[in-house]
């Protein structure tokens, strides 16, 4: 049974392997209330995951440390258990589905973990780590439906009540519910006036069904940027203290998760995963009622591909008028890019990369078009752009 | 006069203005060291300049006060003396170049400056804001060569002191040189063994040539990516106190410099700006005898804009080989897009862009060309994509 003793003594046991992360005032996100940021994403790890898996492992007898651990994941869970078995002088192997990206693999080996490529996906591998738990008598670590990993996790509420005891609410993501349950959990026991909520991907709400349901059951699919809540069915135990202790859970969507991704970055030079950053997305989009009150995000984890960020900064800009992407019609003579070029230089634009294409199916026979891709400072100055290349006589293809 | 007295008053005027920003451990920056982060980036305003501005303004007389403050800046300093007299309750007035980006532009508005947009660049700018100065009797605030100002930075010493007792060097951004001398001078002042050192960008190395030749000179021209330590001339003061506090400055390239503003996205999940990750930069291109030591890296600031965090994450993953843009020429048959398709997704490359063009110049007057733009794992990734495609027949154009 989980319990406030155990999530203390999970405090003692943590204190010298994990930060205690900072909680940064966050006074541009939230209309009116007061916004905090647990920063778990500068976890050791970049991850709260450590904190329950070195905790578990710590629990282990020293008939079980010797036969090691095991575990199955693409992402954080893999990282946490890697570096929580090498820092507890244990082996530990992690079976990752081959298609993850191979920076999240050398990360898992750089701490140490003996890592087994598992061709297909999640459920390949973890049907892979079954057989070789059963091979070689290691224990298995949960992700999440485990006592003691949800007492790890729990460490983060005992924290944030103590470095803002006046909180008036946590807001938490949630996967398959280990992470909540441990934050609830502490936080109820002590503070039962303080709201915890969740926030699900609208594209994985296993739990918020669960809840609405009243009993636990699998999705179908789940599709979301946030890979690292993107969990089919939540745990038996996590959706009973779940249904117990939460206040509510609320869902965000990838455009939601992306803006307060690229928020993070600009407003607290802070970069979170998808998973990390849902919370901050449902105090921005107004998904919970937080007037007035001090709220803590909980910004649990920051592992996100590089290349994936690239792809939620650029959408960002385009969403944002900060760049455009614009294709004109031109006649066929000589001059017009460079009249083009003059016009959209004169008008502050910072032209990225030009396609200037004869004769495509569409247009004049005498007729070409010119695609333009231009940094601009916001949805005014494209429209300022757009107008003086109208009044020069061009037209636009609207895309 | 600076004195470590001044540094300890502007420690106890700053404490409920500024955070003590976090010392974050960074195992996997340095090679043969242990590196720590100074965490500036999460200051307040997103960088150490409101150290200096809100101590300087504290010490200003009643009247003094009455008149307000003005500052000239497009950047850090900007923001940081607008908090800075916003938090004492007096005016400001900022001049700003009308070519800054208007986020910055935005964000001193935000803080409650009022912003004064002059036709031009830094340089008149300046001479506007003296105009100013002149006709309010405000108080010019000087971003770095003023011994308040130098002693608000220098808190960041003691705070590093406290944080890491035994560490061994401490790597500092210059500019201007204001950080660098509060922070040597107080460093020094108690530990004088501890080594501080000084980086500036190449493409600005201002005090790195007032030092060699000994006196302060002005550079023709600065060109760098760090915009916040692109200064051509160093002050009087500064020279004289890294003259005698500081052991060693040296100098990072651009592209050293987005190495490691990638490095600490990938590895650190922080956003920093150019002029602040410099010391990073020195510690992972070996600019220093780091061997054995426990090393602070000073991260001075974080307001980076996007617009260009996107370009060098995308320079860096294509350096790195986690992206690829390559043309291939075909022959002008049907189905060979297809073929080329099946070929790259069979070998796991993500192809996000593609261009195919007929009858270009050079090519056959059968042939056309196709560019591919895509997503990679390494660059033995790349290569192996070369070569399947090579060995169905298909010619490359290098780029």
């Amino acid at each position: 049974m989980l319990t406030l003793d155990k999530i203390y003594h999970a405090a003692f046991v943590l204190k010298d392997v994990i930060r205690q992360t900072d909680l940064i005032h966050a006074p541009k996100i939230g209309d009116d209330c007061e916004v905090y940021l647990k920063t778990e994403n500068l976890q050791v790890t970049g991850s709260f995951k450590v904190r329950g898996a070195y905790y578990k492992i710590s629990r282990l007898s020293p008939e079980e440390r010797e036969h090691g651990v095991i575990a199955c994941s693409a992402g954080n869970h893999a990282q946490g258990v890697a570096l929580a078995a090498a820092r507890s002088g244990i082996q530990s192997c992690i079976c990752i589905p081959n298609s993850a990206p191979i920076s999240k693999v050398e990360a898992t080996r750089a701490y140490g973990a003996q890592v087994e490529l598992v061709d297909g996906v999640y459920d390949d591998a973890y049907q892979r780590a079954l057989q070789i738990q059963e091979e070689t008598g290691s224990t298995f670590i949960h992700p999440f439906d485990d006592e003691d990993v949800m007492a790890g996790q729990g460490t983060i509420g005992l924290e944030i009540l103590s470095q803002l005891p006046d909180v008036d609410a946590v807001i938490v993501p949630v996967g398959g519910g280990g992470l909540i349950s441990g934050v609830a959990y502490a936080i109820k026991s002590l503070n039962p006036n303080c709201k915890v909520y969740g926030v699900q991907s609208s594209g994985a709400p296993s739990m918020v069904q669960a809840l609405a349901h009243h009993q636990v059951e699998c999705l179908n699919g789940v599709c979301t940027i946030a890979d690292g809540i993107a969990v089919k069915q939540p745990g038996d135990l996590t959706y009973s203290i779940c249904d117990q202790y939460v206040d509510e859970i609320v869902t965000v969507t990838d455009d939601e998760i992306s803006t307060a991704i690229l928020t993070l970055i600009e407003q607290q030079k802070l970069i979170a995963e998808g998973a990390g950053a849902v919370s901050v997305a449902a105090a921005l989009f107004n998904k919970l009622d937080l007037k007035g009150k001090k709220v803590v995000c909980l910004v649990s984890g920051g592992n996100i591909d590089v290349t994936i960020l690239s792809r939620i900064i650029n959408r960002g800009l385009l969403k944002a008028g900060r760049s455009c992407d614009m294709t004109l019609e031109l006649i066929d003579k000589p001059g017009q890019l460079k009249e083009v070029s003059a016009i959209i230089a004169d008008m502050g634009g910072n032209v990225v990369a030009v396609r200037h294409d004869h004769s495509g199916e569409g247009s004049d026979i005498n007729g070409c078009t010119l695609r333009i891709v231009m940094e601009t400072r916001n949805h005014q100055h494209i429209e300022e752009i757009r107008s003086a290349l109208l009044s020069a006589g061009y037209r636009m293809i609207e895309h």
